[in-house]
């Protein structure tokens, strides 16, 4: 496979993104945020994905120059109208909102209606995390996954993300509430891998380890059958009531998912605790938490550990691409 | 078996707390917590664990009249020290506070350290709830899981609650980070019952969907594998940080898990929809959510709603009893 710098590969969104009509101040931030996510391995949601931003962006779905606007303050919480901008720098704008609300009130959360893809949840938590803050952070999403015990896509994906900062490399949860996101499943079946746990049911009802044939049936697993079903619910149900946006339900009934809701919580960790009792807590709970020997003689590793070893290497020796779509974002 | 009236559970709960010393008060409301938990279903945090409740309060584990004490203020975050009291108590005395600051500021988060288990998390969830809050909180635990892709048990199942107001039925997700509570593994291995699904590995590493394999090998399996781990983690680091308390890895070293530590954050609801619109919401999205034929031929509950059906067959029908803890307590 191919390895690119992520300096090119961020000069090249970005170049597309000015072209696209993008002013040069967001058009670098939101090339940024692409590079940073397919750096980071998440390529599903960055060069993968890059294409399809760049066309809805061309269709109109996605509103380059709209900007979030606040609809109600109350107390620490506050709504905003994402008016179908970017999803990625309205997602931005909110985090860094919660963290400002945050400073001053120990807590900050942000409701943002009428948003788009975000791309990766953890973009904005890490985020916060940079700024010192602990993160959770979480979308809705049009239908994707079966309530338990049926097989009709009712409940969205909903990614979550719990972000702690730490010095040594912040702690990142990122997940959405099917055992695999569809990102996962698509990576894992254009390389012909199977799942390393079953992900889904396959056409016959029966659980099944193939990403291809999950995504055929549409009827990925919510983690921990029930519970993952319910809490999916729940995200939703908050990030409607939060923003006042549209749930699953109402974003289900477009052809494409737009709309979305999403809500940001910031809390003031170092003000809370003391930035240097905070470093000694984070540390002794995961050094806790990795200290431990793994049943296949590897490694236990806590959330974003992987992600930021995944990183390294690519600053260090390029960012694997899929040839194919490197050549298609190049030509764009 | 046989059922009993929720009112005779009640003054049986009562009239022993009374005899340990508990105030009229607090002693009824104590009894009522440990009543209503076994009316709803969730009798491992209700009468069967009340004979070991009440053995803790008089070993001197639980301090039966310390009552929380501030900390910190710091915004909208506020942090309680709750002496080692009763863990039930304090965390209604908690979520009752994070009920009034959202009150005032719309969001209020309270961090109480230093408390005792308080048997079931969904009873404050449903406090918030009847406020007319949407309410989250957690505890930490001391370590009963192991990290995935270890043996050895390391992280708490920390329980987390997510509830949400509706008036023919509050939402209340209510669900440890291990498929099945160490409760609801010792009910059906009483029971000589079956997991429906598998809860963890047996001595010899394989899945098993037998209960008391899983708490021979102290291997049970956190929800969707590696994301339960990763989040049970999470939520004891943010337990840790927001009350500056004792996390699991220092819980886990005492004999007993005591001192542990527990966040509740309460929204206001009504005053960011509106009380009309915030019905009119959840009722949509739960329509949505239930309306789906179920693989079974049965039917598609959204969280507490089979919680609800129980309570109600209960009141009318009195609560099934294990008679043998029943006379326990009856002789205590």
């Amino acid at each position: 496979m191919e390895r690119i710098s992520i300096d090119i590969l961020h000069a090249e969104f970005r170049r597309i993104l000015l072209e696209l009509g993008f002013t040069e101040e967001r058009g670098d931030r939101c090339a940024r945020l692409f590079a940073e996510n397919t750096c980071d391995g998440v390529v599903s949601h960055g060069l993968n994905r890059f294409p399809g931003f760049v066309r809805s962006c061309q269709d109109g779905t996605v509103d380059i120059s709209a900007e979030p606007e606040i609809l109600t303050r109350l107390g620490v919480i506050e709504q905003f109208d994402g008016l179908s901008g970017v999803g990625l720098l309205n997602a931005q704008f909110a985090m860094a909102r919660a963290v400002e609300i945050a400073g001053e009130h120990g807590m900050g959360c942000v409701g943002l209606k009428n948003t788009n893809h975000w791309m990766r949840a953890g973009s904005y938590g890490l985020q916060a995390c940079e700024a010192g803050c602990i993160a959770l952070c979480w979308t809705n999403t049009t239908a994707l996954v079966p309530p338990w015990g049926s097989a009709l896509k009712r409940v969205g994906n909903n990614p979550l993300t719990l972000c702690v900062p730490h010095k040594s490399g912040h702690v990142l949860l990122d997940m959405a509430m099917s055992q695999y996101s569809n990102g996962k499943l698509e990576v894992l079946r254009r390389r012909g891998e199977k799942l390393p746990q079953a992900g889904g049911y396959d056409e016959s009802g029966e659980l099944t380890t193939d990403p291809g044939a999950i995504i055929e049936s549409q009827r990925p697993l919510p983690i921990g059958y029930w519970k993952g079903s319910g809490l999916a619910l729940v995200l939703d149900l908050l990030a409607t009531i939060i923003t006042g946006g549209d749930s699953t339900a109402t974003i289900r009934q477009r052809q494409n998912e737009t709309n979305v809701s999403q809500v940001f919580i910031a809390i003031d960790a170092r003000s809370l605790a003391g930035a240097q009792i905070l470093e000694e807590t984070v540390e002794q709970i995961l050094s806790d938490y990795v200290d431990v020997p793994a049943v296949d003689g590897g490694e236990i590793r806590y959330p974003g550990q992987g992600m930021l070893a995944t990183r390294r290497d690519n600053l260090a020796n390029g960012i694997p691409v899929d040839e194919e779509l490197w050549q298609e974002v190049r030509q764009m």
